[in-house]
């Protein structure tokens, strides 16, 4: 249907993916709606990985091979998007990997585990309990995973899940396009990146990074400083449309 | 479900609505995709309608006013986001409506022809051909219609179709709050607000602008002006976030 030399086709084949598990129930309305708002923010970083989006991947690396419990927590429009991504990721870097839903039932949890399990992840589906300080079905998760944690990979997060896990004091990785969100500012590596470019990266950099490379990544970690690049990213590529 | 207090109650009652209306079969999941899209610029606009949106609604008035024959081009979004704003529309501007779909199905135009019906909209439904120089669905049109329009508001338009309209000599005014789109581009008039703000902002032109207005305001229409406004709107406001 879109042709391969389509200037977006790229963006347009990944909106058809999601379309196509709205239809089974994985994703849904909402889901597509963030959708179409990250691809709004890429567009406006250029559809590529920045250099300052690489470091953050970089640094994500380092943050989960340092963790004595890392855990991936995946959603409805993740699992859609980056199953084989995920499974990558978790074999270079020994994470848990665990499922929770912002508009969750049984039957959503089950579809999107077993779609993860077809890709080769390995995935944590033990009990679970309302552990975190938050309404909303939001509130599940595994004690012996997301809960007992210290490092979070959480992309596409709500904002606030994402600062709860903080105030629990996990570092949490977030990849979240819009580098005004409280999502981005709250989380201890904000990745503004497009899901299927950013876990590659990090999945590489889990191999590839020396330990003196890792350390040194974490010690000028500066959620600030990724954001204000995004964000200067962004206000150039609207800039250049007024040459 | 969400707090009236909510700092962006509007825009996710909205998304709300949008939601509901996918179960329907009226709003696709690419729709929903486009709508956050949409969200997203509209965020860097501040969510409201600017001095330059503004200005680009009265014109469009003005030239529905002036117009021979004007026609409303409604798409499903369009339809489940602002019927009753569509039909007020039509009543201050006298223009002919009908609905034309990206994803068409006879079903879909029913189910969006009855939903503009129940809001008050007299909906033009002749026999639709493929009559615009177009590939796809987006061919279809009635030729008592759009096809023999001199100005046409096409709310929320994919990029071709507005380019086939113009290249037809049309007048063509666009909602669409992607400065940066093909479709604003190519647009005699584009409007980047959020629909249901943009639509009652041109009802209300058409009613209280003077003849003489109307005439001043054609004659200093820009394109180029309208666009550029906009984007410096968005880039003021990323920068904000920086200081």
């Amino acid at each position: 249907m879109i042709p391969l030399d389509h200037p977006r086709y790229h963006s347009l084949k990944i909106r058809e993916r999601l379309a196509r598990y709205a239809k089974k129930g994985i994703v849904t309305p909402e889901g597509l709606a963030a959708h179409g708002r990250g691809e709004a923010f890429d567009y406006l970083i250029g559809e590529k990985t920045t250099q300052s989006a690489l470091v953050a991947e970089q640094t994500a690396a380092a943050l989960l091979m340092a963790a004595y419990k890392p855990v991936i927590s995946v959603n409805g429009n993740t699992a859609a998007l980056a199953a084989h991504e995920i499974a990558a990721l978790q074999r270079s870097s020994g994470a848990v990997v665990e499922v929770n839903l912002f508009h969750r039932t049984k039957k959503r949890i089950r579809l999107i585990e077993h779609l993860l399990q077809d890709a080769g992840v390995d995935v944590f589906s033990g009990e679970a309990e309302r552990l975190l300080p938050l309404s909303h079905d939001r509130a599940w998760c595994r004690r012996n995973g997301l809960f007992s944690s210290d490092v979070v990979l959480v992309p596409l997060e709500d904002g606030d899940r994402c600062e709860a896990l903080v105030n629990m004091g996990k570092k949490v990785i977030v990849i979240d396009l819009n580098p005004l969100s409280r999502t981005a500012r709250a989380a201890t590596i904000p990745i503004v990146d497009e899901l299927t470019r950013a876990v590659p990266n990090i999945t590489r950099a889990c191999t590839t990074l020396s330990q003196k490379e890792r350390d040194r990544l974490m010690e000028s970690l500066d959620n600030n400083y990724l954001l204000t690049a995004a964000i200067r990213e962004m206000t150039a590529r609207l800039s250049h449309a007024l040459d």
